[in-house]
């Protein structure tokens, strides 16, 4: 379903996933104006929203391409309109099968590769089925995951070999800054965007003086798509939870508070004054086990606590779940007001990892003020 | 769909869930044979499978009765011939409705209460809607969640006005030793048994000394329920992941490694040997954020990968993991095998918890050996 009657939150089931429209449509305006305003493309990632109705908001005739995690994510968006993906993971050879009948329905899939095995697969895979498999290769910027340093001769044995092949076409470089996830401040995040940007310029320069040109040099992620300053040479940046934001974002600096458009809503089930604690029905099935902040300076648990409107109660938090419990408590050690908060009392929390809650839902329930008017399909798997 | 056609391990897409039939089955026989030994009802929780092929392999005519943690759960089971629940989590008001749905189609749904609150809100819906909630009182045993302490006045207050309600039924106590997933031997968890039972058998005797009988008493979990050695005077013993067992189980010493009935099914995307790790292509969208074993004394990250037959490789785990992408390491630094070990290679990924990584998936691949000869839906959601 794609939308439904309009029902008060008041009213609603719990738990609930809740996305609010106007924060949500504000972060996009923010993400798109500032990366305008850098003069460079954007292509934004969906593995935090899978759902059409975001892409829809996101995407124009100018601004039509995408970055997926997965073959289904694409299957799923071309269902819906989409032709131009980046599968951003490493291409793992038994999915080639499934990005051919992509192909052959007409859509572009650019696959991430960082090994001479991949790049063989593709060929043969290519050479099989008589398609060539568009390729970039993944460049590792800062030591967090996957890809080669930028420095190294695989990175130019492999284009050079995908350039002589005949049944997969080399498309560029791409990054991602995951490390910008460990900076701690503004400064740290814009050294980050720099790194990235160098680390693909650079080895896209020194690729096209061997005369293996890329037609996409791509790096980008949330924090330093918000504070890079320069992406001169890029021709796109990639971001994906700036669309709803989380508790992760807000503790880097990233976003505010209150710019975060996601919440999980939660009914009190029991209090325990005694033990200045309470208990919820969201537990971690429906707040994700995620504990993004707990190396922060600001630990916010498994979520912070809101009122019904979206205001934080202080500094309460969820800092314990089990399956469809959660243990909220104050982080300070603040008497809780349970007058305020009795069995029954509806409360919102925001994520901590929006996309790691985001993925426990099938469905998000788009809310304007204390209105929840439509609901949108989530779409899941592999 | 509930079957499809057979095809090898090998052949098949990534990540996906593997239940191994076999394993099953054994775990299930196992603790039914235990219970029975120790001449105690046993009341099994769905809530880790949310299957009803799982559901028809453990549900007799002697033992037709379950444990739900979700309104959705019961709505889901009774929709395959299941009649008789337990939900075991404090009831929100806001749920009442459904359960109300369900019980004039004909189910016994009992409901967990652990406050005067609760119990004037079931009275007054059942008032409304013409009907007699069935309803327990929660018992903390140990502290971790939930309930009242066994010597607490209120719970006595509670039985009473219950038992004085037209529209709500006492049916007794329930407890659950969430503190047994923190033993760590097993004379640990066997005081947590006998200590689950005597909170629960002592509060029943009170109560029924006052003329308000149980015709439920209720306790257990996994560990608790393996080890317990004394069950008598409780009605019925629960206990949900041991279907499936996990890792957090096997540091426990509940299972062994081999009786682990699920893993995720991965294939490998780069290696990098000058780190001396690889990369999957299972992150936490596929095994979960969960970190249960954090704090054992053999911490087994996000997984123990196992080869394509579910044997163990050494000691490698998933020691990070990305939406898509789990980083492979040795926990003791022991050299990979690179040669078996290559891009494309297929690995099992054994769960830390199993009702977490089995809620990150829609489906159950269930595997005879080298063949996955039948595909098992998985519900979810509230």
């Amino acid at each position: 379903m794609s939308s439904g009657v309009a029902m008060k939150i008041s009213q609603m089931g719990t738990p609930a996933l809740l996305l609010d429209r106007n924060k949500l449509q504000r972060n996009i305006d923010v993400m798109q104006s500032r990366l305008q305003s850098l003069k460079v493309p954007f292509r934004v990632h969906l593995k935090t929203a899978k759902c059409a109705k975001i892409a829809a908001m996101v995407l124009s005739p100018n601004n039509p391409s995408i970055t997926v995690s997965t073959v289904r994510e694409a299957e799923y968006f071309f269902d819906h309109g989409v032709r131009d993906f980046l599968y951003a993971v490493g291409i793992a050879p038994n999915k080639l099968s499934r990005v051919a009948q992509l192909m052959k329905k007409g859509a572009v899939v650019r696959l991430c590769l960082d090994s001479m095995v991949q790049a063989r697969a593709l060929q043969e895979a290519g050479s099989n089925c008589g398609l060539a498999y568009d390729a970039v290769i993944e460049i590792d910027c800062d030591g967090h995951r996957g890809g080669l340093p930028p420095q190294s001769p695989e990175i130019d044995q492999i284009a050079r070999y995908l350039k002589g092949s005949s049944n997969v076409r080399f498309c560029g470089l791409m990054t991602h800054a995951g490390g910008s996830y460990d900076m701690r401040d503004i400064d740290g995040i814009r050294t980050m965007a720099a790194q990235e940007r160098d680390a693909v310029v650079s080895c896209g320069q020194r690729l096209s003086d061997q005369g293996l040109r890329s037609e996409i040099l791509s790096a980008g992620s949330t924090p330093t798509a918000t504070y890079g300053q320069d992406w001169s040479g890029l021709t796109e940046v990639r971001a994906g939870v700036y669309l709803f934001h989380d508790l992760v974002m807000a503790g880097l600096g990233v976003c505010s508070i209150d710019d975060i458009a996601l919440s999980v809503l939660a009914c009190v089930i029991a209090v325990q004054p005694e033990r200045q604690r309470l208990i919820v029905d969201a537990g971690w099935m429906a707040l994700s086990r995620d504990r993004g902040t707990a190396d922060h300076a600001v630990d916010q648990g498994y979520g912070l606590v809101c009122d019904i409107n979206g205001r934080p109660l202080g500094d309460l938090v969820v800092t314990e779940t089990n399956q469809e419990h959660g243990i909220v408590a104050s982080r300070t050690g603040a008497p809780i007001d349970f007058e305020r908060l009795c069995v029954g009392s509806l409360v919102r929390v925001l994520p901590s990892h929006a996309c790691a809650t985001a993925a426990m839902h099938r469905h998000y329930h788009v809310v304007d003020g204390q209105e929840a008017n439509a609901v949108w399909c989530r779409d899941d798997g592999w």
